[in-house]
């Protein structure tokens, strides 16, 4: 039978890969080695005992709406709570702006789904978060790349690519995934702008906007583009589609993210979304609002920048002590990642090889890359994931992978590795 | 903004239409209809206690798995008890035949992703599912629709469809949506065989299976389809999807469903759900195991069945003391749903609303077929929803709609109402 099925879904299904970082996290789930591959939340963090309380609260007093089939569009306290929440900064939405989706990487399909068509271009930047080029390759996207420096996607380089008509551009402008980069203040206007100008509609995705750990927030696109609007109804959202999570405040196992847009949009997402699962667990999603109420989320979420600024910092530190100085990288100012430049003449697939030997394991660059996109490029990278480690585990970490880098380095030189001595 | 928005979105979505239930469900909550219009289990029959128990035993002590990223093929263990608990029908399947999906509804979706390309024909049975009409129309699906009697799908009439071409079959053997019909034994044999002729895969969706009143369980399609097969490996799937779910015999809110299928099949759709949603929530995937798990989900379902048995014949009875002689309706072995065929002239649309203004509510028959479908045909039927209502509730809405029933009939006769006596 094999053979039949293989013919019967060849045609749809030739695109799909799995995932380069999902066959690496099953080398590196092995106990020996110290992990910087995934992009997981400290499970040490999680607030067990709340979510305990919370379940309880929710079975006693309403097993009978926790249990049952719920609207599409998610639990209603919820999506009010969250439309209260995006408010401060700045955000004017209301619940019917809000829907809650499956994880933000439902989000991503949802969109995919509703606005890509086999072929239409989507302009991201180059690196990206892999998991997006999943979701929207499977509709038949081809890609625009556009590369990003220290402040984030590179907007002077925009206007030939928005030129050549995208169907719209996915940006991640806080600590962005793989590079860790922010979107500064200044690009934030241009691209707004810019995106008004030809008519390019945004993917905001931020995941992790409220994991900042030094400097000042900045003001979401979605809030930028309103101020260009001339919107006569009580919300806010125009050209800007924005996605968050509750998976780095809260817990990822939840799968509980959310897209905020206009009415019109929604209810077309909406529509899609009673087609792909009908609706988001209506047990998880009333367990985080009883977990998430009263202040708690914004308590909680002091608790992870205190303990992520820890790592990162523990991390930085480790790496001016343990790598070459042939070897850069950025310093981060929120979310989980650090992105590496390896010297030139590194080949980061080859690091990772040897990485693994000494039992330590990231993700090499080029995965974050489109497929038509800058592999030379992505080869001299590897991203390194700091909240899932506590800081010795990242000082032994770093320590072992400034090891393999050394011995590749060696490799490397024409003479072979200097004596280590002169007797 | 509207307007940039509809044009943007217009292509892919336009053929995106909001469910004809979801848009009637609204209408049926208000407090003083009685409605049998959804497909709602009874959620006082809900095991509340359970739930908190195996909510506590997960937080207790496996809080970091439980509200940790995860696996996209599923929680392990669920998976292997699925596959032990699937095995006494006889479906050999081991845990990776199985993938766990966000509801049946994601099993389909998934399933449309991979197979169906734009124009591509399925095959549905008429009536059939609403949900998998809207799951594979956004693909670009089109119909092909063959009428069911009270043996189900109409095999004989099948050779001719079959050889037209289409993509996969899409068949609900047991206690179907909307029909309530099941599919006879001699009639699986012949589907499976006629499949395996042709070469086109059945997607077998059994979400009601374990729900019978009456009668012997049937073989599942999986099984019989197994016997054809010269499987030179330890697992028995060949051309037959399996789909079933925890909706209907634990909670709906969970969104647990899962799929078995050849371990090449479940490869490329853990692909697909990876784009779509990660994974689905660990801790409600822990959860419903903790709940099922030393045979308390075999002893609910002996429950569920008693409750449901009672109120299938409640309506039954009050369906033959309260309906005109000229109306007719199956007798479901199990399941959720009764079918009701009106007298010719009749419209189940107008019936519809009449009997809102009698406070009662069904589902209008012509939301079961495809859009080129028997229009016609369906607009003599409604779906009766008998497991969300108790005894008295179902015989009180028998008694509205038998009401509303005879107005519109007196209505059709050219001579109007008879007299009620003559003085």
């Amino acid at each position: 039978m094999s053979t039949a099925w293989t013919s019967r879904y060849a045609q749809r299904a030739k695109g799909v890969k799995s995932s380069a970082i999902r066959e690496l996290l099953k080398i590196t789930q092995q106990p020996e080695v110290i992990s910087f591959a995934g992009g997981l939340p400290a499970s040490e963090v999680f607030p067990a005992a709340r979510f305990q309380e919370a379940c309880q609260r929710v079975l006693q007093t309403q097993t009978h709406l926790a249990l049952q089939y719920g609207a599409t569009e998610g639990y209603e306290p919820l999506r009010e709570m969250i439309a209260r929440h995006i408010n401060r900064y700045g955000i004017q939405a209301r619940p019917e702006n809000v829907l809650i989706t499956s994880g933000s990487q439902q989000a991503l399909d949802l969109i995919g789904k509703l606005l890509i068509n086999s072929g239409d271009k989507v302009l991201v930047e180059a690196p990206t978060y892999l998991g997006a080029l999943q979701a929207f390759s499977v509709y038949g996207a081809e890609y625009i790349q556009v590369p990003s420096d220290n402040d984030g996607l590179q907007t002077e380089m925009l206007e030939s690519p928005l030129r050549s008509g995208p169907k719209f551009m996915y940006v991640l402008p806080n600590f962005q995934n793989p590079g860790g980069t922010t979107l500064s203040e200044g690009r934030r206007h241009e691209l707004v702008l810019l995106a008004d100008r030809f008519g390019i509609p945004i993917i905001e995705d931020d995941p992790y906007g409220q994991l900042r750990y030094d400097g000042e927030h900045l003001t979401p696109l979605v809030v930028l583009d309103r101020e260009n609007l001339r919107w006569d109804r009580g919300y806010s959202i125009g050209n800007v589609i924005y996605l968050s999570t509750f998976s780095k405040t809260l817990a990822p196992g939840l799968r509980l993210g959310w897209i905020v847009a206009p009415p019109e949009v929604i209810s077309k997402l909406t529509q899609l979304k009673q087609g792909a699962d009908l609706h988001t667990s209506t047990f998880g999603q009333m367990v985080a609002y009883e977990v998430a109420r009263d202040g708690f989320l914004d308590e909680h979420v002091k608790l992870i920048r205190r303990v992520y600024r820890e790592r990162r910092d523990a991390m930085l530190e480790a790496l001016k002590a343990e790598f070459p100085s042939e070897v850069k990288w950025a310093h981060p100012q929120g979310g989980l990642f650090l992105w590496v430049t390896l010297p030139e003449g590194m080949d980061a697939q080859q690091l990772f090889a040897a990485a693994i030997q000494e039992h330590v394991a990231f993700v090499p660059g080029d995965s974050f890359y489109a497929p038509n996109g800058a592999t030379e490029e992505g080869r001299r990278h590897m991203r390194l994931n700091f909240s899932a480690s506590d800081p010795e585990k990242i000082r032994e970490g770093i320590r072992r992978l400034g090891l393999a880098i050394r011995k590749q380095l060696d490799a490397l030189r024409p003479l072979g590795p200097f004596p280590q001595y002169s007797p």
